[in-house]
């Protein structure tokens, strides 16, 4: 492909120069960590399949007005995008309770929610990604109430659409991380939605069966993880066979 | 004294049936705790001076307005105050960053904030007090929005009147936690301050040397604890040989 220097190794992508400047190629790889990098693994064919889901939903959520950093598909595991300046925050939106808000609070996993909750915490790993209000984002700098406001507005229309997407497809959106950054083009910033929406991302639960169709297969040694994801691309209607 | 039936035992205070139906008598004790629990110990004649502080901050807050839970001083270690449902929240407010903050979120200790900061953790010995965001509190229906609003607005307005207060004495007010509690009374609702203020829940720092002039010191093994509080009681004009 087209791709550049080496920009970053990240834990589940690394980052190239594009082709033109202002442009970045993520390349999805199959590895796979939890806990904060703690587990490791591989999952065989996953960047393939997150490659693929990320381009689908980016795609549609352009279409409903969603600003993003998503150019276009240019192979099996490379997707060109626009650079941004990342907004330091892991954006969580959820709709179930699981995971580390169940653990956390004590709320059992699989208590409905009464209204989506969109949660951030600081992007740092060396820090264990710790959950902060909003008032911490404000005081701390990391984004500006107008961007806080921005990001909140986009995470829950987002969310309102992947709700319906997935339960087209007999799936609960259950909660996803989404990252924003700073967009930068003739002199204007604009908040735009950056990094990826895969199973790694979020939580799918069947609606019949309950079985989790995401990350959490690897995190709890379930088994079955290439097969889960697999089943959503499936599901969302992506051909992996024609996926080259 | 008019001591009723034992209700509760905490860590820093036991709490006893008042005289009158809806009272509670607050004994102050000298035991100390830290990190949740891990650490103990006993500072001599804490509880004694953390009931006098308490008496002259809740007295000092009634008279501009802020409404508490407090009614009187009993005795030595007890203060009579009317019995609330505690909102179960810790709320810490932040003028410098120091404690949880800067160990959670990498900011510097001594680090000053750009704006007074309201914090909210869930007053849950077993789960850490893990601090939540608004949102949390919304969602898990710990308070209603309108609670919320009235605690921030009660907390800052705390804040703006203590910084001057100890300001006056050559001490900077770096954070301090509260707790609020709802008061029934004649059939109506309100949101009071409850509990206590003393050097076990916040920081005060000497203006001119920076000493550590509150739990601090317990915690991080700094020895002259009770020196410490004694002389917070000192600035503030408390005798405390005339103290039962
Ligand atoms: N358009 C973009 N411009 C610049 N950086 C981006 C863009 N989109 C995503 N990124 C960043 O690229 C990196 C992708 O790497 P990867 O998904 O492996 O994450 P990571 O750095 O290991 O951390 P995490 O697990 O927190 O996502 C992330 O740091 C992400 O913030
Ligand atoms: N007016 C009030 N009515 C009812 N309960 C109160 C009132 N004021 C304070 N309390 C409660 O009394 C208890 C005082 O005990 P103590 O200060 O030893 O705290 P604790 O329970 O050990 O926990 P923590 O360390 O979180 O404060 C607290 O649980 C507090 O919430
Ligand atoms: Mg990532
Ligand atoms: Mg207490």
């Amino acid at each position: 492909m087209t791709k550049g220097v080496k920009l970053y190794e990240g834990k589940a992508k690394t980052l190239y120069e594009g082709p033109e400047p202002g442009t970045i190629i993520q390349y999805f790889k199959d590895d796979a960590t939890a806990f904060n990098n703690v587990k490791k693994g591989t999952i065989a064919g996953k960047g393939i399949i997150n490659n693929r889901i990320t381009d689908l939903v980016m795609r549609r959520l352009e279409n409903i007005g969603i600003p993003t950093h998503y150019i276009k598909r240019l192979s099996d595991r490379e997707q060109l995008v626009k650079k941004v300046e990342i907004v330091p925050l892991e954006v969580i939106v959820r709709n179930i309770a699981a995971g580390s808000m169940s653990k956390k609070f004590g709320v059992e996993e699989g208590t409905r929610l009464s209204r989506p909750l969109v949660e951030f915490s600081l992007k740092n790993d060396d820090l264990g990604d710790p959950l902060m209000a909003e008032e911490h984002v404000l005081v701390l700098g990391l984004a500006t109430e107008e961007e806080l406001d921005d990001i909140i507005d986009m995470a829950l229309q987002i969310n309102d659409f992947l709700r319906g997407m997935f339960a087209a497809i007999g799936i609960e959106l259950v909660d996803f991380k989404l990252e924003f950054g700073r967009l930068v083009e003739d002199d204007t910033v604009q908040l735009v939605l950056a990094d990826e929406f895969s199973p790694d991302n979020c939580r799918l639960w069947d609606f019949e069966t309950g079985e989790k169709l995401d990350k959490d297969r690897f995190r709890r040694d379930l088994g079955g993880e290439v097969e889960a994801y697999q089943e959503v691309a499936r599901r969302l209607g992506i051909s992996l066979e024609a996926a080259e």
